[in-house]
């Protein structure tokens, strides 16, 4: 097994020659843009992971990873007109650098290269990989259209919110394990653990992502603290938060949730305190871990060599104990 | 062969079938609704006819087709959101029903399920249908992004326009025809050649749309005549027109396309004496003719039986002497 560090800088070569070999047509501008402006290349890094594990060619594995990425970067370019964000990884979202007709034109022609680039594979693995991908793929446009409905729904549950961060986020990091490992020639039932294994680590990132948007060091998270609160996103905690209230912080929690001229500082305290008071951060840190266990049970019935499956668990350690 | 209207009628019980075990999900709302609004359904049934051409099996084919109706409507959706329409034969569209969020997301998933229902054939044809409906969807996006581009530029050629109908509107019909024939073994060169007859008839059948568009009967061509005309659109007839005007027929054109205060019938008539007095009409038919006889020369080169020979003859040429 290599580095992360190693195998993002393969992802970021594969990259290179991507836009070496590029189309001049304006349409694949803000392709190219998205793609550069970075983030962690994690969904590709975790592909070429899953071959190494079954001890695949990584090389076999190089463009059906890049099509990973490109399939994520296509949902946030679309994802980032729905949010009307204006701000992308620090810096102008697409719809904002050129218009929304781009951003909607270039994401679909994006996501035909996804298409294209995942399936780019031995012909052998072809049925298997795009029956996965095309799944994922719908189950990610089920989570984003959850999450957009939970906005002015007054009644998610608890459930539900897991089964939407499910759908958005973690069927991605599952399918990216499970395609290395099917390049790899790993048996369906292998590919099926270590698609386990990357789903539930995943919705246990996501709950952490949610606790350390509110308790996590703001210099390290490299993200404004409460952010979340200030949006009044129903994340676990606010979920949990309001199931366990009593009447006085039910109330004051609606307060806060509906007013309109307030100090950001004064809401992210006001809401946090009630967080505190209730406990949630420790609720919302043993559901996570109950999902990092079912991980780990996942990556046990594996049976792979020590050292891999060192490998991992410290990977999935680190993941579980970052700051950020 | 069956008629049109049997094939026809086969796509529509496919669509029955498809609304009936749909995800009650509200995202698939939009796609339910897209689908119902009709339409002709050319493209599907074009590859229902590419089957039956090479003696296939039509029931391999249901699929793909309803797949490739899909993708067209996908294409819709997002290029009404592009174009700001109100309408799509003669209903509200998408973004103006729901919202342009919906129009976007709903658009996506239903992209997906094309890639699901085309690519759900025997997995000996799976690389070959999946490849030709990657190049198709990649050139379909190049085409809207041309058709685009087009709006804001001064300098586009005959030649320039050519290739966007093509990408925008005659691959897909290629495609169609094509990835019917690959369902029921073709050969290579046999799929190829139907390719070639469908891409060039559609551009044919494209001239044809805008000789309509200003020539056509109203009553019978369903939409508003010289609809191009009032909105500037640099079709075959305009940029032929402002190709071999003189200075004075130049100026006069111009100066059409920049008035704001008009009545619109007033700048139709004008502009279509001008396009009387070049000829346009003439040039435009005669180019329309020569993509017509490219598209007959490859037919004659597949050596089908006469029957079957003979039922696409009669199919182009009605094509072709429409009035709608």
């Amino acid at each position: 097994m290599k580095t992360i560090a190693e195998y993002q800088e393969l992802i970021s070569n594969q990259i290179d020659i991507l836009e070496d070999n590029r189309s001049q047509l304006a349409l694949y501008d803000p392709v190219s843009y998205i793609l550069s402006i970075g983030g962690k290349r994690l969904r590709p890094v975790l592909t070429l992971i899953g071959t190494d594990l079954f001890d695949g060619n990584l090389e076999d594995s190089y463009k059906s990873a890049l099509g990973i990425e490109m399939f994520h970067n296509f949902t946030l370019l679309h994802d980032d007109i729905m949010d009307d964000a204006p701000l992308r990884r620090g810096k102008e979202t697409v719809h904002e650098k050129w218009n929304i007709n781009s951003a909607i034109l270039s994401g679909d022609v994006m996501f035909v290269q996804a298409f294209v680039m995942v399936t780019s594979c031995k012909t052998e693995y072809l049925r298997s990989v795009l029956d996965l991908f095309n799944v994922t793929a719908i189950e990610v446009c089920e989570g984003q259209h959850l999450d957009m409905e939970f906005e002015t729904r007054e009644d998610v549950t608890i459930p539900e919110y897991i089964e939407m961060i499910k759908l958005k986020t973690s069927v991605l990091v599952g399918c990216a394990l499970k395609l290395g490992a099917i390049l790899a020639d790993a048996t369906e039932a292998e590919a099926n653990l270590i698609y386990d294994f990357g789903l539930n680590l995943g919705i246990a990132f996501q709950i952490q992502d949610d606790i350390l948007d509110v308790f996590g060091d703001a210099a390290l998270f490299g993200k404004q603290v409460g952010g979340d609160i200030l949006a009044n996103k129903k994340t676990y905690l606010l979920l949990k938060a309001l199931e366990n209230a009593n009447e006085t912080q039910e109330e004051e929690l609606n307060s806060w949730m509906n007013v309109t001229d307030y100090q950001a500082e004064q809401k992210v305290e006001a809401v946090t305190a009630i967080f505190n008071d209730l406990k949630v951060k420790e609720q919302a840190e043993s559901v996570m871990w109950s999902y990092y266990d079912k991980s780990i049970e996942a990556l046990n019935k594996i049976g792979l060599p020590k050292d891999k499956y060192d490998y991992l668990l410290n990977f999935s350690k680190s993941l579980m104990v970052r700051t950020k």
